[in-house]
């Protein structure tokens, strides 16, 4: 039994710069890495491969819409067709700098508004998943009990369930939009107590106080503020220190 | 022996179209597939490798300076390290799609205005050669006596020699200038007895009359122009009655 | 009493091309000139500028969502303070060529999915008007009924409404979505009966047969098919012939 | 008799940030905004326009090649034609955001690879005069003997000269080029002595040790290293020390 921990990684784009890659690096067993349609460009992708591949990181691909202006989080009513094509194209891009690099692409999910969007939208979930099919049969991480995750089970891919160890959960287990009260936990020790939790209990305390079972195989991270990185470093030694393996899902 | 015809194809973006693929694919051998960065979009270069794999059309990387907005035809002064990995990247988008099509990338011809600059521009070539290492070892489609061409051999590429069959030569080999006297051959007739003498003979008449050696492996076709595609069937159906192999030179 | 004829134009790309610009310009009396974020570049933008001057055509901004990639068409979810902006931006852009032309820009019509999305959505509605606002008291030209064109008069600007002479409607007075029975006219007598029926009488017959006040001060008239072309040469030739002032309602 | 400080500001893109803008508009006369071509969207540009009119900087254009992948700092061999409307809607994009601020667009200044290949490049350099012309009668802030500064004289614009406080100077009088010894001046009091010296006497002493007269009518500070924004801090504050008037050459 083991952990993972994920975070999103290679969201520079040209001169500017997102997220302190190489502390994150040192904390997380997967690399989300961004594939130059929301984010990152060869150069980008290509240094985090190989920085990832030289600390034992599993590289994912971090795929988006396209959509460098608005950082992938917009919703984009992109044709199913059409964005099977660019998650292909997008993993192919990212895999080339991975081999490079002496390592592989070996899972997929995807970024921002695509994250959101497949938790509920059939025809871009699926479409997701063909696009990852295309490439070959990679796992994809994703929401619990989001239709991405269901259409890669109904395809014979696996789906791998992740949770938030900042984010607030409601009741019935999905996250509290962000802007709402309980959003986030910005408590360090919050933070580290409900990244524990959900490793050796797989569960997790709701809004409400209620207790909800959260069986996740993997723990997202986040890395573009100054205290995000300490709470990830936190959680990656709170972890160590209860013996729980921390380890990658692929790869 | 046999000659290999190439030809750029996949050059729309989006709801716009250029040349005419379909006739294409009917004539060459080698398929010259815009990969993102002067032209194409995942799907259009998904659709390509399909169909070039369902005539058996060998699949090449048109690889390109980023540059949607002057579809690769002006001299960018790139870093040659960020060049290279965005061949690398290039290559890795397309064989994506090559591989779907259940096929993949057996060679690399850069496009317009970076084949233009590795003629002789040493870094640039030599940044191009490593893009293409870094992916594998590739066979890449150049100019004779180009210093791409020298830098592939160096590097234990497979160097592929082409010429045009609606070009000019001047008395020492290279190509006369477009918009200088002679560059362009209009006559059908003079198109394809070129494309004939020089899959023969392996030569070429100058525009002083003089006869060059010119050794090529594949002949390049436009098909960006209806006169062109006119051209290039021409071209092929004079070899083919000629009883002049025409073949792939790789995959 | 006059109508007036508009018609999307220079909606190429960098070396691609879409539709047939001159001929329109020979039949529209307002030019939709797209501004760079879903079509047109500053040298496409500008020589449109100069035709649409030396016809004494109206100059408009055709507006968009930021997406080449896909011509514009596809919903983006853009915050309305962000899409209020880039429409500032696009119609100064346009506005500097336009009087380099020797004109100015004299109206706004989005675009697309933008067009699609403002018939219904308040808040992109809103901000497309908030960035006609910012840069001057321009008429807007729209669909009507939408909620694009009641913000507009709310906040005090001109709204125009067009209507399609080519397009299938509801009993509602709603578009018949593309796609369904009904939606497209393709008869060149139907189009132009439809087109001087709305110019002269303010009205049109729906798929159900029942006529429906329409009164329209602008005929949207498409070229980017070559049937499409025919039937705007016809409209105007009709409409001239019936002694119909055809006019731009701006400039 | 007075001196400008003029910066670049503006030169983030969606959710990237560059530089520290807020400390910039608190010390400079002169604010070179980016138009989106090399940095920059209709937010950014909008929101600099707003925070230079609030403190009385002076908007100007920070006009580049198309080329957000590279900074603008690659040279590229765009046509003349071309680039002049490139110059052209980057004015006009950025003039509506400052008139929605209650400001103008007063100057020009090229930024990175396009200002490095004017001083040189004729054609380049009059396809710059040509687009601001079109646009209007603006200054064009450039380097001393630059191509671009003898075009703009020759074509009525008026043409202002700047220095920079923090570069090297040959005795010829151009830039030490990067890299290269004294190139930079990393000590403040080295700095702010070269920019007292500058606007007081309008000369420079060189690598060599040789005195060169250097009549800048704007110091060019940067702020992309927060030794930067200190080094600007300290030039501005030694020039209201020493009753020198700091004030925009335009608007």
């Amino acid at each position: 039994m083991s952990i993972d921990l994920n975070s999103d990684l290679g969201e520079g784009f040209g001169v500017w710069r997102l997220g302190d890659d190489d502390a994150l690096l040192d904390v997380v067993t997967s690399a989300n890495v961004a594939c130059g349609f929301h984010a990152g460009d060869a150069s980008t992708m290509r240094a985090v491969c190989v920085s990832a591949t030289a600390r034992g990181v599993a590289v994912g691909a971090q795929v988006s819409y396209r959509d460098l202006a608005g950082f992938g989080r917009r919703f984009i009513d992109v044709e199913p067709a059409r964005l099977a094509d660019e998650v292909l194209y997008q993993i192919g891009a990212l895999d080339a700098c991975a081999r490079a690099a002496g390592t592989r692409v070996v899972y997929v999910k995807p970024h921002g508004a695509l994250y959101n969007a497949t938790v509920h939208h059939d025809a871009q979930a699926g479409a997701v998943v063909d696009g990852v099919r295309a490439f070959g049969e990679l796992p994809i991480l994703g929401l619990p009990g989001s239709r991405l995750l269901t259409a890669a089970e109904a395809a014979g891919l696996p789906a791998v369930r992740e949770a938030f160890a900042d984010r607030g959960y409601t009741p019935e287990g999905s996250l509290v939009p962000r802007g709402e009260p309980g959003a986030l936990l910005t408590e360090t020790d919050a933070v580290v107590a409900r990244a524990v939790r959900l490793a050796e209990a797989g569960e997790v305390v709701a809004v409400d106080g209620s207790v909800l079972p959260m069986p996740a195989r993997s723990l997202c991270l986040h890395g573009d503020t100054p205290g995000a990185v300490g709470h990830a470093r936190a959680v990656r030694a709170a972890l160590d220190a209860a013996g729980i393996a921390v380890a990658a899902f692929a790869g």
